[in-house]
């Protein structure tokens, strides 16, 4: 019995159809966004394991790179944290028609900031304070934006650990960040408590969705961030391809 | 029978596997860029319709979006037409340890801009003769660059500009340009012959892809990368993972 | 007689003598800001000819370049346009130690964009609505922000155009704006009263300068940013600087 | 008998005539590259005291903000450090219209950061090889590139340096490496021969400029400019500024 029969998981299969559904919708949705000049800041955060990057891939990989992106910022330089904490990512923020997926977030404040130490107790209340006040800003100024938190178990996340540590290729991807994080399992739980308390607001509610089976995971998400926004149809103004002369 | 077999088109099943393989290679090869700080920049050119966006995800699929960027320009700004040619690409180079991807590179000064009339014949020539200098000082910095061209016959592109046209939700991608390239097939062809016989120089030669099998193509490319990089074994310091006390 | 007796203006002499006591007094504020990280952020508006560049060259004058810089940003391309408003303005404010001079503004929006036609009614509501609230943001967020709005009377006014308007070495500096601006003296008027209104508030007040005298007009500026700044002492650590054997 | 006569230095008087008028022409220079789309760009080097920031103040004291601007890069980041040598600066070059002073510039390489160790011996040799190539694709673009060494002999930049040094206000503003450099004025006269042997080209020359009097210095400079660059007359288009209804 496969792992993925054990734990009851979404055969690939299954996944594959479902997700080419869904891909061709999000196609009709950034040609709704390029045509209305919607501006989409799709934000995803959760555990180092919990799937992120296979969300973002699954989102963009039939988009066009000039409208979508991904932004991953690396950690911040000595003179960038001393800047006035959002400084570093307003520069990615969209312009018309773009879609843009925050693979981490300025939420790393009240996350690994927090756990692991790089951030003080008053700056982690202080940025707890600003962000609904900041994304408020962007929300008011008709910026659509999507925060999902991908939910994982401890469990799992050994499971998936134990995985990249067996597998030469992959070990190098354990940060010293995942181990220091792992044995802080709880402390992550709670950070993300006091996150979501302060933070999931009417203007920009959090998501959880469960990525323990990371193919529903990618799935439940896609429909859920299809089903918000507000797309309307795309009046084609589709050029008509004349029969070529030269072939 | 369906168009893949018609065609002899690699099966997806079979596509998979290989490429499930040649990710994990790639992983590795992530792991030993980011151990001895290879900068490694991948440029992808062809016709629109040629597939560089398919390739550019079966790459970095499995990759720390942290490491490997993708990088897709728009059209340039008035203020940037007057700047030197490669000043906007310049920022986007790799640093120690990252991998880029270009979609589309300074070589649309002598593909798109060249046919479609965008820069004057003085500003190809002058591109022509900069570009292999350029990419001269980038190489002898010690950057890895590789320049691949994504091929498909016309036929072929005629077929997927079709099935664009007809998917109502794939019907907004197909750009004004992408009609007027489709006419301007042979000065396509020229301008790509001008521009391999001016900057496929011995310090960064191009390498034709066939894409007209965009899954032949995708494996091909990703082996030719692979063989390419002088990938050395990575010193593991894998941190042991212990006992957890806490679940 | 000349213009400047005949106006009672300062002279050239005691002008510079007191910019000179002042220009130190600003040296000893960058060490301080150097040395406690102090991020300082001044901004300055005004009509055309009040005389903001040169108030800002009073200040940077005698400091170090790499301490304070000006910003003074050209009008938004057509892809800024749809960002964000105070997007292209965040990756130019200060770093710790860092002394900002904004040339000019986000207040753009409230003044000139308003009064040309560039920004739409509601544009200018949604910013005169937005602005304290960013600034309430970054003052929160510790840094020191002072705005200076540079007043002078329609008859100087006049005075310095007609000047500009002779010297064949300046006309070019009459931009279209200028002509356009000079007939919409009242309702410049206006869009300031209307302004200041807004966004005069206890977090970021503005203070209005007199610069019919430009020279009084810099000392008062240069004076009360000094008065404003809460600057200690400097804690020296000067190195000694021993006997040379080399000469 | 004050230090500046000692010296036969320029008096403040003569200096601010000759300033007044050579600034008239800086202003025509500049509404002729704003017409003609100049772009140009100005390297200034020379030792800490040598006195680089009063001569870039002296070019832009009167020009328009928005089309002259000062680059005074920090020290490089650790990820700035592992990059193409050049590509900090690259995103500073001018634009059409465009006057940029760089205050130091790629040459710290072969000047503080060779006699610091900051770089190897390696990244020098390399960096003379690249920098006539890098200018000369500038050059050959078009862009009108002027780089100046001020000179300061050892007596004169003892002379400065204690004066900093007694002064309060500016005890703060003599950097380590300024102390450092104090001792190996040898060392630097040497890394300059160096720089000049490989780096003054037909393309793009130095000039030395005599700054042991300042103001002879900043005259001479700005003459020298003026008379490099090639400023045609500007055809104006001066707006009448008709009569006003309004006061
Ligand atoms: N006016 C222009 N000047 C220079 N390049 C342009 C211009 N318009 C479009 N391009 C470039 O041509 C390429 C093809 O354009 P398009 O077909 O619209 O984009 P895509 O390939 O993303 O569908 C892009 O790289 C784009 O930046
Ligand atoms: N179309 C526009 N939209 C928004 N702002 C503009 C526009 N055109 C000019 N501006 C802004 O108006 C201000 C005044 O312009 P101008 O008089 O040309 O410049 P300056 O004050 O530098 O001489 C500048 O800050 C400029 O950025
Ligand atoms: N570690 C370093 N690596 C490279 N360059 C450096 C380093 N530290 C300082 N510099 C450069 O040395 C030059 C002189 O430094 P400093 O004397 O501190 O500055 P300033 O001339 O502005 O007073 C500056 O251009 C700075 O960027
Ligand atoms: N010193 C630090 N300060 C703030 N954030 C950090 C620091 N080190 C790592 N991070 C962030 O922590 C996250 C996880 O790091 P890693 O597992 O090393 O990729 C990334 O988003 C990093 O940017």
């Amino acid at each position: 019995m496969s792992k993925a029969e054990r734990k009851d998981e979404l055969g690939r299969k299954d996944y594959e159809d479902a997700l080419d559904a869904m891909q061709g919708e999000l196609t009709a949705m950034a040609g709704w966004a390029s045509q209305c000049g919607a501006r989409i800041l799709v934000i995803l955060e959760g555990r180092d394991t919990a799937g992120k990057t296979g969300a973002i891939h699954a989102i963009s990989q039939k988009l066009n790179p000039r409208q979508v992106r991904t932004v991953a910022l690396p950690a911040p330089t000595d003179r960038e944290k001393t800047q006035w904490y959002f400084q570093r990512y307003v520069p990615h923020l969209p312009a018309a028609g773009e879609i843009v997926l925050f693979d981490r977030s300025w939420y790393n404040r009240a996350g690994v900031e927090r756990v692991m130490g790089f951030a003080t107790d008053e700056q982690v209340e202080a940025f707890l304070e600003a962000a609904p006040k900041f994304e408020r800003m962007l929300v008011d100024d008709g910026l659509l934006l999507f925060k999902y938190w991908l939910t994982c178990d401890q469990e799992e996340q050994e499971e998936r650990l134990a995985e990249r540590h067996e597998d030469p290729s992959k070990q190098w991807k354990i940060s010293p960040i995942d181990v220091a994080a792992r044995g802080k399992y709880r402390d992550y739980t709670k950070a993300r408590e006091a996150m979501l308390e302060a933070t999931h607001t009417k203007h920009a509610p959090w998501t959880l969705v469960d990525f323990n089976d990371q193919r529903r995971g990618r799935l439940t998400l896609v429909r859920d961030l299809l089903d918000r926004l507000p797309v309307g149809p795309v009046e084609q103004k589709v050029p008509p391809l004349p029969p070529l002369d030269e072939p």
